[in-house]
Parts: C-alpha cells; structure tokens; sequence
C-alpha cells in the first residue's frame, strides 16, 4: 500500500508557498506553481479560482471542523469558553503540525495589502459562522456576534505570537494567554 | 461673509454616495462623480487615488481626532476605558450628523466584497494606530493591541447597529451598550 499521498489542491499550496517564498507572490504565475506541483493549469483551476485563493485552501476545512466542535460542546459553557475550546481543538488537530507553512504564508500575506484585505474578508466570515454556530445553541444573535469577534480577536492573536520567530509555545497555549489577557483587559474597569 | 462651503473632497464623497446609491459603484465612473459635484476630475484625483478611496474620506481625521482624544484621556483610566471615551468623543462630534451619510455608505460597501475587504484593512490600520497610541500612555504592546482590537469590536458592533433602519439610539449609546455585552460576554466564565 502506498502511504497517504497529499492531494492536488494540498500540493498547489505547498508548490505555491515555495515559489511566493522565493521570488515574492506577484512575480508567481499559476502555470509555475502547476509546474512546481507537477500538476496541470486546469487542475490549478479545479481547485482555485484565481492565485489568491491558494493561500485560503484550509479556511473551508477550518471553518467546517471549527463549527462542528462548537456544537459539540458542553451545553453549560459559557459561549465564549465553547468558542475557544474549538478552537483549541482545530488548533492541535488542524493547525499545530502546519506551523513552519503558517509562517510563509502570513510572510506573503503581510507583505502584500491585497492579500491582506482578502485574509480579513475571510476572518470576518469566520466571525459570522462561528456566531451562527453559538446562536444556534440559543445564544442571542448580538451576543452571538460579540463572542464570535472576541473569540477570534484571542485566536489573531494568538497567530500572530505563533508564526513569530523565536515562539516556541504552541497554538494553544498562545490562544489559552490571549484569552487570559482579553478577559484582564476588558474585565479592568 | 459666505457661510461654510463643504470643501471639495466633501463635495466630492456626497456627490459619490448618490451616485452608488442611485446606480450602483461598478457603473458609477469618476467623470460622473466629478460632474455631479461641479468639478473635473483632476480634481477627484487631487484627493483620492481611486474611485474606492472617496468611500474612506472621512478615515484619516476620524484616525487623527481618535488619538488626540486617547492622548487627552485621563491617565488614571484603564486602557479600555481611555480608547472607548476617545471614541465616544468622536462620534460626538464628528459622526453623529452624518448619520444618512453613514447609512449610504454602508450600503454600498456591504454590497461589494472588494469594498468590504479594504474598509476591514483600513479598520485594521486604525487599530494599530489605537494601539500605538495607547502604547505611547505606558500600556504594554500586546495588551495595547488587544485594547484597541475590543474597543474597535464594540464600535463595529455599534456602527452595526446605528446604521440599521428604525434605530434611533446616537452612536454613543450605542457604543456604550456594546462595551456592556463585551463585558458581559468575555466576564462570563
């Protein structure tokens, strides 16, 4: 038996990180990265629409296990510890074992305004999944809202410590001290 | 003595936010925006850079007025306290009147995802500037940073809401009210 293979779209993102990493997101053209990835243009496009995206593959996958660990979560939680929870979960099981290609993609990310606004597009569709799941547990839609954002306030954070060089704390424990340090915040009054 | 002209670029904005409304911002073209404000379009161009940027007009004094306030605070508040007093201030006496303004402009940009991603990063880069600023006062970087991110939270939450038809709350109630739900939500554990 072969060992588990990456797929297409897994090896377009690797091939794509490599080459943004080398000669800068711009100057890459999909037929390189299809190249690098040994793949076809037209299997590029099976799988992104356009040279963006590739750095958004996981976000679905993130998105749906995000959800899914939101709604089985202890129904006497409080939302906001429901919503970190899941995501210290997707954090060890999704995230933890992808930091070094976390590292290249927030370098290409950061350096390119575009990039940029998309990455906070997403994150802010995130925001209205995660507060659906939480108002689907009978949590009122703007409180819904406000936790979702917070939650994902704690998980930037978070990220932003983790792909920094030198950090050697996992995901967890970065989102598990954000918390820590949103709570000491906005608790002061 | 004449009485206070709007200057161009406010001509410029209002003439913009009639024609988005009226027929859309893909097909609305700068010539059109000029016309309607009685100038020419190098005109338009001595104030913005693109047909997007005349929807951001009002970021880098809403941005200047924000970090006075926050400079001006008290420096026995908490930090939480400081940036939401200062935005307060803000919506006091420079949003408040524009409400219609607000409600239009939303609506253009709510329907176009290329609109949404650059108002999140200019709202991005107004945090930083909140952080920085709140860093200047003696608070540490990351607690500065996450200051700012939930202090802008609850004043998106607010923007949310002040721009929806049938509210009649001013912005700072609103603004009051979301710090509430913040406090309750991120309190609660």
């Amino acid at each position: 038996m072969p060992r588990w293979k990456p797929d297409a779209a897994e090896r377009l993102e690797t091939a794509a990180l490599e080459l943004f990493g080398e000669q800068g997101f711009e100057r890459t053209t999909i037929a390189e990265i299809a190249d690098r990835a040994g793949l076809t243009q037209r299997t590029f496009f099976n799988h992104f629409a356009d040279k963006r995206e590739v750095l958004f593959r996981m976000g679905p996958d993130l998105e749906r296990a995000l959800v899914a660990e939101i709604s089985a979560g202890d129904a006497d939680l409080p939302a906001l510890d429901t919503a970190v929870r899941a995501m210290g979960v997707v954090a060890d099981e999704m995230l933890e074992i992808r930091r070094d290609a976390a590292k290249r993609r927030y370098s290409v990310i950061a350096a390119n305004p575009e990039l940029l606004e998309r990455e906070l597009g997403k994150n802010a569709a995130l925001t209205e999944a995660i507060a659906d799941a939480l108002n689907s547990r009978g949590c009122d839609p703007e409180s819904a809202f406000i936790t979702a954002a917070a939650a994902m306030l704690a998980q930037q954070t978070a990220l932003r410590a983790w792909t920094r060089p030198g950090e050697t704390r996992t995901l967890r424990e970065l989102l598990q001290h954000s918390v820590r340090a949103l709570r000491t915040t906005v608790g002061a009054s």
